[in-house]
């Protein structure tokens, strides 16, 4: 079968990495998947979250957004205090794969925050956000400890992430938006080089799934990652 | 291996369901595993969010909150208009569980909001709420059809939903919040009575995890869900 | 004359009180009055507000709320950051009854939270959670000396409230919802065992009332309150 | 005794009303009790709030706040969305007390809005909103008769308030900041010029109080409301 | 021409400024021009915005409101944690222009706020602001100093604004309401005792203006402040 | 002299502008004014304001943010609900701006909003941000032409807006944020291709300016923007 785009149903988008997209961050990239588009900046702060203080560890976090023309008609902004349920899942999952990534003692007491921030969304931008918020923060690492900053390089682990679902009954790896809208099932999953997994999320959208669709899944999730992998080694 | 309380790994904690705990609601129950007690109720509204006007099928909602004193010390109140995000991550599960679980075009332009207000947490308050949840919902529907407000019973699947995970090594089912809060993998799983699964949320909490470990919580998951949706149908 | 319920004017509602409801709170107290269930929860926190650091006494406060399943119909949970003229009103005055009963010196330099959230609401719920937090806030008092983190035990004074209103111009008792609704006079009475009053709130709700109809009143929930105090003490 | 300010104890502060004090708005005034300056304003609108829709009677509503630099030091505005439970409790007795002087049926499906701003303030200022508001209240209605719009003068009693409290066990009328910022007892009175209440609300401030010593409070207060009635009538 | 209030084109309307109009703040007045009142309070704190903190230098700011019926009609209160665009403009508009009256060294690690409460709009608020609030910024500072608490008054330039504005190709000072509604051009011009600028906002409503226009518009801005200062100066 | 990034005093930094950078809006350029970059985007939505319904004319409007790693250190997102008085001053500027380019009448019915994300921050982000939205403005509205929903292109007149400034005694155009950051004084000039002005905002900041500082600030901007229109023009 032949998708919307082109593709083969086992196929990855075409992914395009500007590694230094922007000029102050500490790291940065701009990740894109087809008409997908995430600009991926790491910051580091000399500071911890209270809960952290005086444990002589750091953090990493995550943001992400939208802007408003990102999608194919206009969003409103998230301007009036209430982030949205989506916005807060997103976000929490971006920080928990990261923080999967880095040894917290050898970062020291600092926090590197990563802006996710979606500049045009067709589908898959919480796993490209992963994928590419991977390449700035490992930069980021690296000049802390090019300007001695920290003695060892904290990021132990790669990590990548795709998507992959059920269209019309067919196991597809890297949805686009128009096969996103309609799939029966939607799996994020985020890996590491060593092939275990940090996430697992099935959702039956509209739908139910065996034990064997998910078998399905999941190698073609885990076949993606190992091509993202890659990408990312080139750049780092 | 012995566990905190007493049980075996593949043990559930004892459930005790209070059908019709509320007067006023359409459905409801008191769902009691353990320590962790929700109290769910169904509200049936002759209304439909805005997506849905004119489109002649219904919507199934969720909400969830713990009182303040649910848990061991006292928890603030969500109550300065931030919604955090695991609240958010845990209502839009059990929403999107329940629809699962229910024929919209069936049920009509009409909305069932499922609250699942956590009396006590002590682990697995997320999923004794979708457990609940589907209970109420049920409930009320049936309260439809008897009253003559739809001809047809439009719960066509049983859900239920169970904890997993890995602590110390040791694959256990349905964690209590001592093991909860210090186990490297985290299991979420939404199955039908058709042993099929709606939901599989599965995250290396400071760890990661191999396919082999996945596929024992998977199991392990199967085996608790299927003695819950047996005790469930006792009461419908 | 018969009230809707059975019950002749000057009769309280059947009250049932559940003692350690909780397992967590340092107070517990499940209050039901006919349908209004209110669930009472006690903190003890070691902390005091700012203004009144240093100054070697404790402080006691109450938050209120209602499931949004208590009423008749669904009510909207009050989460946008905006908390109701009602709500507020009605956790200040829970909050100022508890205080006067409370030597705040005894109590130290901690903070009691009175938690008073309302299962079902069938009218009275704002008296019914002062005489149920009462036993909750006594409780985890006596934990505290039990526990030999105070000497003395702070409760000084007992209190219980009770509403009376004037329906279709019949003086009445401990108004259950559908009286309420339909009150020209609504009074709400907090009083200490010692036969002084803490608080009088009278309303004409839509309505005026004579100086010899509020000394019915008053004499009217002097006498429910006498039954309450009497009822609490069974369980301190 | 001779109190702070040289009254006796049954003495009200001396009152000054200035009428039509806006140029815009439909009736205003403003009152000032000793220090205390409030600004009121009425200002009708052609709408109802939708409870009311095509009910064919108005609504009568009040909105107060205190400018910044009205206390002895500067205030914060209350300008984060959450308006306090002081302010809301106020606002609400305000609205209250107007409503019990108007026959909403005779006002016709239109709101007048109170707004009580107070310039500055040295206690009494929820009183003296009530006293102030009923006259440009009665003076919009007025407006309107004349101008045709409505057959009816709306206003059927006239409303006043007034407070009283027990001062090192003493029994004022008309606190001044002095004085209530130190009472034992507290108390708010509003009342119609027929004798009549519409609201009391009495509280003890750290202390309780005697039938007795209510029984003293409200004849008190009756005789400051009676002369304030009076004086309204000047500019009626 | 004559204009709709009878004046001449570079004609101010009248001024009239009453000080001392409250009590408790440590400098006040209350300007008047033509309908338009503007109540301004100076607070004189002892604490500085964080930024400012052990830096031996004052800070000078401002809140600018209007009350809800200053204007023709009722205009809501901004209360629900948005402050629009337009108020957040001109408060900083007036601590911009303040601040430059100001010597912040003498003034010492102490704030002053400027509180601007419109109680009635008629054209020309922020102007009338920022020329009402220097003075009671003043006379503030004057108050310091004779108190002992700061040894040099720390005031060094005087600060007025005005609004000029071109209406059916008309060049008017000090716009009223009606005229600047219509206004094809509109500025506000901040000048010190000096004939030195301290801010010019120009903005085309609907229009463009050419440079010779600005040049007329300014002329015309430095005639009124001049008068507007001369004014001042007779009430400090 | 020299300034810090070796421009003389009346020299713009390199602008370079790449339309069509999004592929889903209707208008869009980013451009890149130094290390300053904004995103511009153009979106038609067929609905207008409420104050705009049944009056058969358009809205143009705008919003604008930052990157939170825009800057040199990383900014926090404006997410609580409260928009800074900065940025709602500059989105009122950029859209006060785009309205003077638009017949409003030809553009019937419909409402253009301009996004404006600071990707990168280096000084002139609101100037740049309205010569880049007038575009992504002019294209989609060609788009709207060439599609027939609008029969006469409604932008008649070219918009383009520059910073000037004072440093150091010195006149500077275009300044960037170091120069920004210290200046005396800060002027923001909008004008059209007809040499008329939209708007002219000049700030003393920490300073005054005379009348003919003020005129050699004005002539430089007006040389500046002759330059930007220019480059506009290659592109429309």
């Amino acid at each position: 079968m032949i998708r919307i785009d082109g593709r083969v149903s086992t196929q990855l988008r075409p992914v395009r990495l500007s590694v230094d997209a922007l000029d102050f961050a500490e790291g940065s990239v701009l990740i894109e998947a087809g008409k997908t588009r995430v600009l991926c900046a790491a910051s580091v702060e000399e500071k911890v979250p209270s809960f952290l203080e005086g444990k002589e560890q750091g953090w990493v976090t995550a943001e992400y957004t939208m802007l408003p023309r990102a999608t194919q008609t206009r969003t409103s902004r998230e301007r009036d205090g209430r982030v949205s349920g989506r916005t807060q899942e997103i976000q929490r999952l971006i920080g928990r794969s990261l923080r999967a990534a880095v040894d917290r003692k050898a970062l020291g007491p600092r926090t590197i925050t990563l802006d996710c921030d979606v500049l045009q969304a067709d589908g898959g931008t919480r796993t490209a956000s992963i994928t590419g918020a991977y390449i700035a923060l490992h930069r980021a690492c690296s000049l802390l400890v090019r300007r001695g900053i920290i003695p060892v390089h904290p990021v132990h682990t790669a990590v990548a992430a795709i998507s992959a679902g059920i269209v019309d009954g067919e196991v597809l790896l890297d949805l686009c938006y128009a096969e996103d809208s309609r799939a029966e099932v939607d799996f994020n999953v985020v890996m590491t080089d060593k092939h275990e997994f940090i996430e697992v999320q099935g959702t039956g959208e509209g739908g139910t799934f065996s034990r064997s669709a998910m078998d399905n899944l999941l190698a073609l999730s885990e076949q993606g990652i190992t091509e993202l992998l890659n990408l990312q080694r080139e750049y780092l």
